[in-house]
């Protein structure tokens, strides 16, 4: 009865770098290209977006990259963030595993997502950006960024889907609440936005949409820059905050995991707790698994291919490395909003494509019985995204069952579910689908792939 | 920039006991008497409802009752709750004053609720008690008994006012991931249900009605027990952890509140932060402000008289000594639904009558105002009935400086607000009423009252 559940750090232990796998990677991961003549693009071309210092460590080789203060001080609100032994868990699974879980719910938007939305918005003020745009779907993101402006007083501007701001309104409250001006997309606002609207004027929108109406805002005005809320290098390098909290709890527990896994959109939400872990693999000859956990739904990383191809659905961006479905991909409706997206981050498809790192894919209703086992032996009720970390989690836990082995597992429980609460209401109504993609699926959204190799 | 913003507490560190503020009070409560005779009622009188040991914590004595271990376990998956400085807070308000606040929304349910949500399921359980019965109507003590019966292996049964069951889905979907029943009261299955639907098919239900149906099932079902979420003396008892921790961790900051503030419904969340820091002025000479913050709505300790009145709408409980605005007293609807209780509980109507501790009444909007305030400073959205302490903190803020005073203000910021995002989009729609009654109104409401005087 005595067992220590939470591990909890106090505020002088935040870590003071976040760390950048680049640096330990022996194959680095290839460079952005331009889709008009297939040559790298440099840093400047990204200038009209980004503020130079993101720019700078998106393409950094150093090893860490200090949090400023100011940005430390922020984290502050919410971090250290607990990392907990799920005891309760292990004992409704019969499970000789140990399985813990870093709870990242805990920040005031509810997600992992304020540890790269807050020092994205300190870096452009410092740059004397007044106005941020970003586009968000069910809402994670935008509530993030619309958290992180409130503090450095910059405006923040949402392109929201259509279809998520009408039938998810809370979401848009929060994101108000903290000062953010909200608008469904596609809007009136914008160009991109205006021709959607022409040809069809109920349009319910789409992430492709509203990332060409966010950029097209960043691109066209002086006084404003763009934020992505993954995929990037640098906003995988600023989630690492979570495993390097991770291990130094690890350590305190006086434990070490086998097994790291968690929930794949575009690889913030991995990187964040895997990459520190895979550092010890990578410099220090740890045999750690990596396990990225995505949606059957949507199964870059299991079932897609490794080429050059656009980050989002217009083509609008420099091409990516990446392992991708093809950038017109569309995935079904699944409730796991945030891991609805086509591609991979490079370092993480590098990764994979080197084989440091593995993936599985989970169906939702899989997910969704996780996420209910978890939530009644642990308490906290997960987001839906997080619910594939836990099934993967189970997996490996049930595994362990079978072999006997007593197995030290680690996942990212990366946000609560208090806004996904009707995604729970279709599940317990039995009205919740699985999606898993048929071969012949899979090579249709292939073989439209009409971008280059990656070599 | 080095300021400390939070503090933490390990697991070691959890009191170990809960403080009786009644051991320290000159002028004890006094007891419930019997509508029927008026006579003191005897434990026996609570048997059918309340599991023997809940019974003795309500009239013991004892200045610290020992929490049971599984008790303090299950209190690990969220406590200890921080403390935070509210250094934004402070600067927003340009106040020379300190403030800090408890959090106690880290709770799986997101609010204080599970503190005795989780003894009491312990302590049924114990005696064999197969089934819990309750009420709830916004639905945070309904959410928060779900969770704790889920643990302790008891069917829970929640009778959820049907308005409330119908606008809050998300509340009722969260009691049913945790395995409890929902049902929209009035309901077909109790005899009080009946009745009411009998007379209006249509009833939207109260809290009373709901009382009347969770009571019904306990007391004619043996292997059912009923449980209450705020005014009984042992539910205020398992709160004070919340004031023990904020005791190690005011000292651990280096600093001691001049002021202590909690929003007040029935008393738990009021009495949970300050009977630990009442303890040090009763036994230690100090002299800490203890200010409990109602709606203006239901101003039952500024404007309520001291009278002998029914805990329950309907007349079917004990009399209890409250401060009380009648048990037929109807508050506006406002959002804040943990704060539309008539009355008050017996400890703190004794306190308030010996003016050991202060009340003032804060308007709907001034809340809702001050909430956004603390949620653009802070972070963290609160929930309505939160939004009441920070009104009072911020008035306690703002005199400090118009006095030059540097005084350190302590409140509970006692849940999040992430299931009342509606409310906030009425404040922002400008949606929101004052709701102030007339001195006529409180006549009238008083001039009700035909229970006894207490003497």
């Amino acid at each position: 009865m005595s067992k220590q559940r939470k591990i909890t750090l106090q505020e002088n232990e935040i870590p003071t770098h976040w760390y950048n796998i680049v640096a330990d990677m022996a194959n680095k991961p290839r460079p952005p290209i331009n889709p008009a003549n297939h040559e790298p693009i440099g840093p400047e071309a990204l200038a009209p977006l980004f503020p130079m210092e993101l720019i700078k460590q998106e393409v950094s080789q150093e090893q860490y990259v200090e949090i400023p203060e100011a940005v430390r001080d922020v984290y502050k609100l919410w971090r250290p963030t607990p990392l907990y032994r799920a005891y309760n868990l292990e004992k409704a699974l019969d499970t000789p595993a140990k399985i813990y879980y870093k709870y990242e719910g805990v920040s005031p938007s509810g997600s992992h997502k304020p540890n790269t939305a807050v020092p994205q918005a300190y870096y452009n003020k410092m740059e004397g950006v007044k106005r941020i745009t970003t586009e968000t779907g069910a809402g994670q993101w935008g509530s993030a960024l619309s958290f992180a402006c409130q503090f450095f007083d910059i405006e923040c501007e949402v392109y929201m889907v259509k279809i998520s701001y009408e039938q998810k309104p809370y979401r848009k409250l929060m994101m108000n609440t903290w000062g953010a001006s909200v608008y469904a997309s596609p809007s009136d606002r914008t160009q991109a936005g205006q021709k959607v609207l022409a040809d069809n004027p109920d349009s319910p929108g789409s992430l492709g949409i509203a990332i060409s109406e966010a950029v097209e805002v960043a691109a066209t005005n002086d006084d404003a820059k763009y934020s992505l809320g993954s995929v990037l290098n640098h906003v995988l390098m600023h989630q690492t905050i979570i495993g390097q909290e991770a291990i130094l709890q690890m350590e305190k527990a006086g434990d070490m995991p086998d097994i790291v896994i968690a929930p794949f959109g575009g690889g913030s939400n991995f990187a964040g707790l895997s990459f520190p872990f895979l550092r010890m693999n990578l410099a220090e000859g740890k045999n750690i698994r990596c396990i990225a956990s995505e949606p059957t739904s949507c199964p870059k990383l299991t079932r897609g291919v490794f080429r050059y191809d656009f980050g989002d659905t217009i083509g609008m961006t420099p091409l990516l490395p990446m392992y991708t479905l093809g950038h017109t991909f569309v995935p079904a409706k699944i409730h796991a909003g945030g891991l609805r997206y086509h591609g991979a981050g490079a370092i993480v498809s590098q990764l994979l494509n080197d084989k440091l790192i593995e993936a599985e894919a989970i169906d939702q209703l899989e997910s969704f019985e996780a996420g209910v086992a978890f939530a009644q032996a642990e308490g906290i009720i997960p987001a839906p995204e997080a619910n594939h970390g836990v099934a993967t989690a189970i997996r490996e836990a049930k595994k362990c069952k079978e072999s006997g082995e007593s197995k030290t597992i680690l996942f990212n429980m990366c946000g609560h579910g208090n806004f996904d609460m009707s995604a729970y209401e279709a599940f317990f109504a039995g009205k919740l689908e699985r999606h898993e993609l048929t071969q012949e699926e899979v090579n249709d959204a292939v073989a439209k792939i009409n971008t280059p190799e990656v070599v």
